[in-house]
């Protein structure tokens, strides 16, 4: 058994597949391994911008660059980006040690949850590539190692919808573990992940409770507040702790729990502050500076619990559908901001 | 009332102390504020080291650039490296709203455990510099605020060994909060938080439970088991996750808890594949990097919980004095590496 694909590292010897220079994506599929018919690949921002830009917008150019990429590391990792992304496709064959092995059959389509950058990956020919939306249509085949997380894709959905929520998924199912009814919650950041923890935390503190969602744009948060995601708005600057400090007060905080879901950095202190002594803070936001946090807490003699928002919860992935699918309001965000 | 010293801040207006430019040292005595008599500042070691070099190594010059910092500031946050320190110093007075009003009194000898970067601090003079424990002893007075944290100095221990262990302090204390009798513990890195962690850690699981210790000195290791303050040691680089994960494994994991005390970066990985699902990872190390715990644990499927270290755990440093006087292998320890 060989859950986290060590044998399929090339070089250099020793490493985790994530740290890899070159995987071999050739190897017969071992008996806790699963493949998969790859039928598109959704490329981290980052690294398509990056891909763009080096190939001066040309599409056989970029598709050149990806194929280049993919034949020389084995695995979609963008060497100067340092970045991944996921894949679309449909499994062809699952080992009998592999845990989907009860659950997932040839010919199901699932997307990736497991970054790229530790995929084993062949492609063979790239169809079409979408700049749009960062994507490129291929076929070719990549293999799932036991702990790699994938989800199925439902029919009842648009894809680019299931892609956006599978995106952040993990974010209202790691809430969920520290919220209670009556429990006040303040979100920072009212995007793709603010939306979707909103949405569920309003579920969970009921009845009694109270989400607020802060962002320093009025136009998310009126769209927010407009899909019935929360209870209250507060427009705020997270990168100013005291003028935050201030209108989190006047939201209804100090607050049982501030769930972190910014987009930029310098936003550790007004979390700190907003929540109350005992609360939690749980930081989705990958622009987090550790030491901001700890320190940043430390220095105000705040006993709050800071917990890293850990992408993955078991069941994330359905419970994020499932609040699309309950939430007429939410999917509709979701459809205006993603597409359908 | 104000807990977070605001109306001291000068410059830049509306930010914290810890971000400000300049504070006032010289305002009266607010009512939920705390004053102290300083004796000695114990500088942050990347700051004196920087002060020294900028010194050339004379103790006339040091004392003159930190009283330079200290007028200009109005506290003893480094220009250059953005550290600070903590002072040493008898209370002068105490508001009569400040939250230690019924707890201290003018004379009784302190810590603070909050850093100088935002503490007011105003030095009439500095009577000796004393480079080899990165130490100024001087004259002067400090302020407090009512979220300032601070800790009693204890007549019966020694100075240098009670500041060694008060800066670590929230480590045992954190970690207890994820410990029950029975828990199987790693903790990697065998200095001086991990040391701390370790004897309180080998108090809680009992009976029944495991701590094991982890680090790349084998010298550090020995240190600790001749201490009794572990069951087992391991030999291991945590920055190689692959032999780190092996290692862990021939001591015993999976574990139930993961505390990283570790000096270097690179380490979140090594120590999420020791955790068990279900488990929690306790990061100390200033080194952490937060997206690499957060995307690690994802990459590989992980459920665990993964916790910022927050140093303030209230009780903390009563706690782990306490560990010092009842287990005297870690009190000798602490001597042997501090001094006493």
């Amino acid at each position: 058994m060989d859950p986290y694909g060590l044998r399929r590292v090339v070089s250099p010897a020793n490493v985790l597949p994530q740290r890899a220079e070159r995987l071999d994506a050739a190897l017969p599929l071992g008996p806790d391994e699963l493949s998969v018919a790859v039928e598109a690949l959704n490329v981290d921002a980052a690294s398509f911008r990056q891909i763009e830009a080096a190939a001066a917008g040309d599409e056989g150019r970029i598709a050149g660059e990806i194929l280049r990429i993919v034949r020389e590391r084995g695995k979609l990792h963008n060497p100067v980006t340092g970045s991944g992304g996921m894949l679309i496709g449909r499994v062809s064959a699952v080992g009998p040690d592999h845990p989907a092995a009860g659950a997932l059959r040839p010919g199901d389509r699932i997307a990736t949850l497991v970054s790229l950058t530790l995929t084993p990956l062949r492609l063979d020919r790239i169809r079409a590539v979408r700049r749009e939306i960062d994507r490129v249509e291929c076929d070719g085949e990549a293999i799932l190692f036991a702990t790699g997380l994938w989800a199925r894709l439902p029919p009842d959905l648009p894809e680019t919808l299931v892609l956006a929520a599978l995106d952040v998924c993990g974010a209202p199912a790691l809430v969920a573990r520290h919220l209670a009814s009556g429990d006040r919650v303040l979100v920072v950041g009212a995007g793709k992940s603010g939306a979707l923890v909103c949405a569920h935390a309003r579920e969970l503190v009921r009845p009694g409770g109270l989400v607020a969602a802060a962002d320093r744009s009025e136009a998310a948060l009126a769209s927010l507040a407009r899909a019935g995601a929360c209870d209250v708005t507060v427009a705020l600057d997270a990168t100013d702790a005291v003028g935050a400090l201030a209108a989190a007060r006047g939201a209804g905080g100090p607050f049982d729990v501030v769930v972190n879901c910014a987009s930029v950095p310098g936003t550790e202190m007004a979390s700190v502050l907003a929540v109350k002594d005992g609360g939690t803070v749980v930081f989705f936001s990958m622009a987090t500076s550790f030491t901001a946090a700890a320190l940043g807490a430390e220095g105000v003699g705040k006993d709050a619990r800071l917990v890293i928002g850990n992408g993955y919860v078991p069941g994330h992935a359905e419970l994020a559908l499932g609040l699309l699918r309950r939430n007429p309001g939410l999917r509709l965000l979701f459809e205006e901001r993603f597409g359908r």
